[in-house]
């Protein structure tokens, strides 16, 4: 395995970086920003990328958020952004249940209502591909589970479990319970399809770690003994495959950017894109990037650093 | 690997089982009830094996009861029992947790004070060991996360994180929700131990099944990359030596009857009991008990099929 280049403080390198490739993914949390705080000197680089022609794409795997949403975040920020640039792992999901779910499981013709557990960006998302869903932000799976519930349920009782519900699409829930926990599993035991917008394990927020999506499939991964979800962001390629339907790029024109050895870096790498580059201002440490399994092409202290690369 | 002896409507190898055991150790959900559902007959077969003079202890990995509340539940039922004759997750891991555990980690001395994930059995048990501890059944963990929780975790403030806190608790928890996952991370981060009730990944309810405590873990072993916690329910011994040493038993003269491969038999086989009984109201399937990893000495339809060892 190859040593990533350092390029923080190589001025020279830094433009050949640069230069090298005409479009650059980037992750957010970790990499622009952690939580609601914006890394210093992030908007100038984008604006020096932005400026030498590059297309930018702003990649995400947090599900809470649709990518309207994730627009409004990058320009509060003081990030210009359209829709068009953002891809997140709700938009994701839906596409795929929406448009390639339906070819390859027939009975999704009838059964084709989600039951979500999430925040309101995956019904945003789903929404916009005109898929039906319950659960969600409903506030009626906000509760205690009561001894009705688990005798409804254990009936199969069509008042609780929606027989038209033929998929289970679980991410980020910040109201996650018992309850949620209970219907998902119950609805998988019933034959629905068990879906992840993505499977990070942790989700970066001021400056530390916080239970990512992750962490709502994995109560179920166990109760199902093992049974892992389909999953749609990085490292999946299936959204990989989507920006490239979009953009119609050169892969070996294209850089992923990200502070994750195993989600980012893993995507850019198994996507065969011509360059990755880790940044220290997330999750993985320097050694994860220089000795891990999956290492980047190229590796900074963070994002900013690019900015040495601009013409004096 | 063995057969399993099949007893339901042999009425001369129930008779020969009963008389080959003076302890029997009972699983209790899925071999005596299922929820608040008691099976059929087992009063009579419990009756039935008392009056041989044998020796009934009641284990189980349900955290939820302290040993009165579970006493209260067989007696509710029809079932007498002492307090002694009942060995709960709870009750093992308070044990651990005083008397084992500070002669391992000298640093619990001072760092003493549990953080609980649970319900009141839980904190019944710890109080009744001196325990100090917090979380549980405290109103103020049952509730959603907000922006400030995220700043005073990340900040380590001791308003919110104990300074006192040495260990990690997790047991079966109806209130399971993202705070309580976020304070389980950040205690076990700044040095806790994580350890666990127990690991059931189900709860079997209702005639179906529910998430069980390993569920409650299941997120927390996600977002520290696999780390598993040091659990005290069946299968593991801990359990089963602090029953031997309250009893005094023979262990060859010992069976465990139980509905789940993974758990009571793995429990009774580890533990190098002379016997093992399968039954097929909970979990297990047939071909579970005949064809899998973990198999018992013997196995039958339903625990009161033992009514036929009565005398004529």
């Amino acid at each position: 395995m190859t040593t990533p280049e350092y390029l923080t403080g190589n001025t020279e390198a830094i433009r050949r970086f640069i230069d090298k490739y005409d479009v650059f993914l980037f992750d957010c949390d970790g990499v622009l920003w952690s939580g609601d705080h914006l890394f210093p000197g992030v908007v100038p680089t984008l604006d020096l990328i932005r400026k030498k022609n590059k297309q930018v794409v702003f990649v995400t795997n947090n599900s809470t958020k649709s990518r309207q949403d994730y627009r409004k975040k990058l320009e509060s920020m003081g990030i210009p952004a359209t829709v068009e640039e953002v891809f997140g792992s709700s938009y994701s999901a839906s596409i795929y249940i929406s448009r390639i779910l339906p070819q390859h499981h027939p009975q999704l013709k009838q059964k084709n209502k989600v039951f979500v557990v999430g925040e309101a960006g995956i019904e945003t998302e789903l929404k916009a591909e005109g898929i039906s869903h319950i659960g969600g932000t409903d506030p009626a799976y906000r509760r205690e589970v009561t001894p009705e519930d688990y005798k409804l349920l254990a009936a199969g009782d069509p008042s609780v479990l929606d027989p038209d519900v033929g998929v289970v699409l679980m991410g980020l829930d910040f109201h996650f319970n018992y309850l949620k926990m209970c219907y998902a599993y119950h609805y998988i035991k019933r034959g629905a399809l068990f879906l992840a917008t993505n499977t990070d394990s942790t989700l970066p927020s001021a400056g530390t770690l916080f239970p990512g999506a992750g962490s709502m499939s994995a109560p179920l991964v166990k109760m199902l003994g093992g049974q892992e979800p389909m999953a749609f962001g990085k490292p999946n390629q299936a959204m990989m495959d989507a920006i490239e339907g979009k953009f119609q790029f050169d892969r070996s024109k294209a850089c992923m950017i990200g502070d994750r050895a195993n989600t980012d870096i893993k995507f850019g790498l198994e996507g065969q894109l011509g360059g990755t580059l880790g940044v220290l201002t997330g999750v993985a440490t320097k050694e994860e990037f220089l000795e891990g399994d999956t290492r980047p092409h190229y590796y900074v202290d963070k994002l900013s650093d690019l900015l040495e690369g601009a013409e004096a």
